[in-house]
């Protein structure tokens, strides 16, 4: 209904319409920006500012409505969550939980189908693509996986957090892709424990690392 | 130059060939009835019988070429090695070493790039398709898991298995696929002790799993 006709009237003052595709909400102008712009430049060289000026917008609206560039981010790729947040808000809790309680947010947050369905969509198109699979690396370590370990002041924390993150998307893929079993029907609780032991000893460095050196 | 004309002289007897595409190595039908087979009916109703009989061979045929299912299978889908036998190999080795040794099989197999490509590609069409992921689990379950806990006389021994085939799925795409750092980058050595770690904490029930039961 509302791709043609007066469309002019909510432009951005003095910004032409690059495309004649887009609709008039600037809201989607955004995010189709966004979403250009990291699959062209990746996440790290991708600023909100960038963003803004190829949507034709002023970058405090951009912020208006996503906050951050990880808002917008999540929103260019229709992320069920925010797992900056979430991992920001676990790791302030108790120091010991940690690992159940990541595990006990990524389970209950994939429990429900099209949430699920779109994060398997995210890393089918990261092993199929060269340039998803950097967006979402890059997204990964900046945003996410070094709040993980922000509590661990070690050589060794980096190394711990992509651990963790094997053993998260390994989750994903096969509890939700694959569906081995009896992993894929196991309750969220089993999943919680027993996934979630292993995340915590990767941060309490309590694993048995045997006699090779770690590096 | 050998898709028409006298390709008949070396037909299995009494058995015209279904499609004129065919080469008449009896070696390639019978892969190609077996890739046929595996996608439309999954691995485990799949007999070497069947493939024989699609194949227009007999069964000893098939296993002159290929020895056994598995076998068959890792040829179907171009796998770089045969994990079942790797497997076996590894388990009949020192208990305490099978995370590692299995661990050092992957890597070393993976570090290769047409095998990680491979390996890679699998996962890719198994997260995209159904019957590839059905294809793939039934696999890993009847002739991998199965015996990665075969010395495990416990009821756990199945979701161990399973656990254990989510870090193993897990390394493969975080290291190979999205390549997170530094587990991208890391040395073989750090990979075989942080991650054989993990996988014989399975093995000898040794992670702490909290209170949460163990169902």
């Amino acid at each position: 209904m509302n791709d043609s006709g007066d469309a002019g009237a909510k432009r951005a003052r003095g910004r032409p319409r690059k495309s004649p595709d887009r609709t008039d909400d600037p809201r989607s102008h955004i995010v189709a920006a966004a979403a250009r712009a990291f699959a062209q430049h990746g996440y790290e060289a991708t600023s909100i500012r960038s963003i803004a000026r190829d949507a034709g917008v002023d970058p405090g609206l951009v912020r208006h409505y996503f906050i951050d560039k990880p808002g917008l981010f999540a929103e260019s790729l229709q992320l069920p969550a925010r797992p900056d947040r979430a991992v920001r808000a676990i790791v302030s809790g108790p120091r010991e939980n940690i690992g159940e309680n990541l595990v006990r947010f990524l389970v209950t947050t994939l429990d429900e189908p099209i949430a699920r369905s779109r994060v398997l969509r995210i890393i089918h198109t990261a092993l199929g693509q060269e340039f998803a699979a950097t967006l979402l690396r890059q997204f990964l370590q900046k945003e996410v996986l070094t709040r993980i370990v922000s509590g661990i002041d070690d050589d060794d924390a980096a190394l711990r957090a992509s651990l963790i993150a094997s053993q998260i998307v390994g989750l994903i893929v096969a509890r939700y892709g694959i569906r081995i079993e009896p992993l894929a029907s196991a309750s969220p609780d089993v999943i919680v424990s027993r996934i979630g032991a292993v995340i915590q000893a990767h941060l309490d460095d309590s694993l048995d690392k045997g006699s090779v050196p770690s590096e």
